[in-house]
C-alpha cells in the first residue's frame, strides 16, 4: 500500500457536528501522513489548507498563519500529492468545476482535487475559535466570516468523497483555498476559474485514525438520524 | 501506527448487498494484513474464517475447507491477534453476550471479538457460492443454509462496528465462528456458551482497502437510502 495510494483522515466530520472540537493530533504527527489536505484546529480555530508540507489556518479576520509542528487539530484530511499530468481548464464556475469533475468518473472512491490557478472572483468563508463548552458545527456554522477576493491566485485543495462516506466525511466535494500572497483562504463557497491547471489523485485506500484517549469522543452519544442533513447545513 | 491497532478491510457491504461479489484481493495478500478475521469468498462463496493466520470457508454442505493463497474475496476484515489477559465467561446467549461486550465501553471505535470456549449450543448459517449475474445480498441471504450443533468447542470471531460505519461495515457486532475439530462454522445466528475465555481487541485506525481495478464496482450506482435496511434484513 504505497503513500500515493492512501489519504489519511483523523477524526470524523460526525465529531465537529457534535462539537468535538479538542485537538487531539499535532500537526507534526499529521504532516507524516501527507504534504496536502484541509482541516480545522482545535476549538474550530480556523479553516486548515496544508499545501508542500506546510499547515495554515485561516483566521476570523481573514489573516493566514502557518501553523507550528505543536498545533492540534480535531480533524483532517491529508495526502502525498503526486502531481499529475495537469489538465487546463477555464471559465468555470463552482458547479461548472464540480460538474467538470464528476464527469471524469469520481463516483465510489476518494479524490484529492488540486486547481492551481487564477479566479476572477473567490468566495470562502471561514470558522473561528470555540471555548468550552463547545457548541455544535450548525450553531458555528451560523456565525462564520465571509471573504470575497477578485482577481486572485492560488490554490484550491479538498477532496470528494462518496455518498457512503457521510458523516465520516463530508460527502461530495469539500474544498479550502489559499492565495499564492496568502491574502486569501477558507472554505470555498463560490468562485469564478479565470484559467488554471487541475490535478485530480485517485485513492484505493482511506486510513482513519480516531482519537482513542479522548474521553469526550469515547462516550458521546451522536446522533447518527439527522447528522447528514446536519453536514448538509454546515458544510455546503 | 502499529499493526496492532488497525483493523483492514477490503471492500465494504455495500458493495456485497449491490451483489459486487467478484474476488479482488488474494488471500495472501489480504492475511499480510492480519492473522484474524471474518469475510467471504469471489461469488460469496462462504462464510469465511480467519484464525493463527490460516483462512477456512463454511461450504453449502457445512464442510469447512482451508483457502488457497490465490483465492480472492470481495470482502473481509482482518487484524493481528493482539492476545489481552482473558476474561472468563459463562452461561451466556447471544443477546446476553452483546450486552455483556457493549458494557465494556465499545461505542465509537472498531473491537475484534474472539471467545473461545465449549458452546452448549451454535446456530450458524453460511451463504454459498452465485453464478453471474450475481443477485444481492438479500436474495442469497434468504436462501442460506443453517446449522445447529450441540456441546461444540471452538472460537467465535468478529468485529464490532460504531453505527456511523453502517454500510462499509455492518453496524454492532458481526461474528463468525468455527469449531476446532472443524465440523461446524459459520456466520453465528445464535448460541449458548457453556464457558470460554474473552479477547477484546480494540483499534485506533481502520485502514480500508477498495478495488479500483473493478469495473463493476467503480461503475456501479448504489442505493444508499434502502442500504442501512437490507444490511439489518441480510446480517441479522
Amino acid at each position: 500500500m504505497s503513500k500515493e495510494t492512501t489519504i489519511f483522515q483523523h477524526g470524523t466530520l460526525a465529531m465537529l457536528v457534535a462539537g468535538l472540537f479538542d485537538g487531539t493530533m499535532t500537526v507534526k504527527d499529521l504532516l507524516e501522513h501527507g504534504d496536502s489536505g484541509i482541516g480545522t484546529c482545535s476549538g474550530l480555530d480556523g479553516e486548515m489548507v496544508i499545501l508542500n508540507g506546510r499547515a495554515y489556518t485561516i483566521r476570523r479576520d481573514g489573516s493566514v498563519e502557518e501553523l507550528s509542528p505543536e498545533t492540534t487539530v480535531p480533524f483532517a484530511c491529508v495526502h502525498f500529492d503526486q502531481p499529475a499530468s495537469g489538465q487546463k481548464l477555464s471559465g468555470l464556475s463552482l458547479p461548472e468545476l464540480e460538474a467538470f469533475l464528476m464527469k471524469q468518473g469520481m463516483t465510489n472512491i476518494f479524490y484529492a482535487v488540486k486547481l492551481t490557478g487564477r479566479f476572477a472572483k473567490m468566495k470562502t468563508r471561514t470558522v473561528f475559535k470555540q471555548e468550552k463548552p463547545y457548541p455544535g458545527l450548525n450553531e458555528v456554522a451560523d456565525q462564520q466570516a465571509v471573504f470575497e477576493g477578485k482577481d486572485t491566485a492560488g490554490s484550491l485543495i479538498g477532496y470528494y468523497a462518496p455518498g457512503l462516506y457521510q458523516g465520516i466525511a463530508s460527502s461530495g466535494f469539500h474544498l479550502h483555498y489559499l492565495s499564492s500572497d496568502h491574502a486569501l483562504g477558507g472554505h470555498v463557497l463560490d468562485l469564478a476559474l479565470e484559467e488554471g491547471e487541475l490535478s485530480l489523485q485517485s485513492f484505493a485506500d482511506f486510513r482513519l485514525h480516531l482519537p482513542v484517549e479522548n474521553t469526550d469522543f469515547m462516550q458521546q452519544a451522536f446522533d447518527l438520524d439527522r447528522l447528514s442533513e446536519q453536514i448538509q447545513q454546515a458544510e455546503h
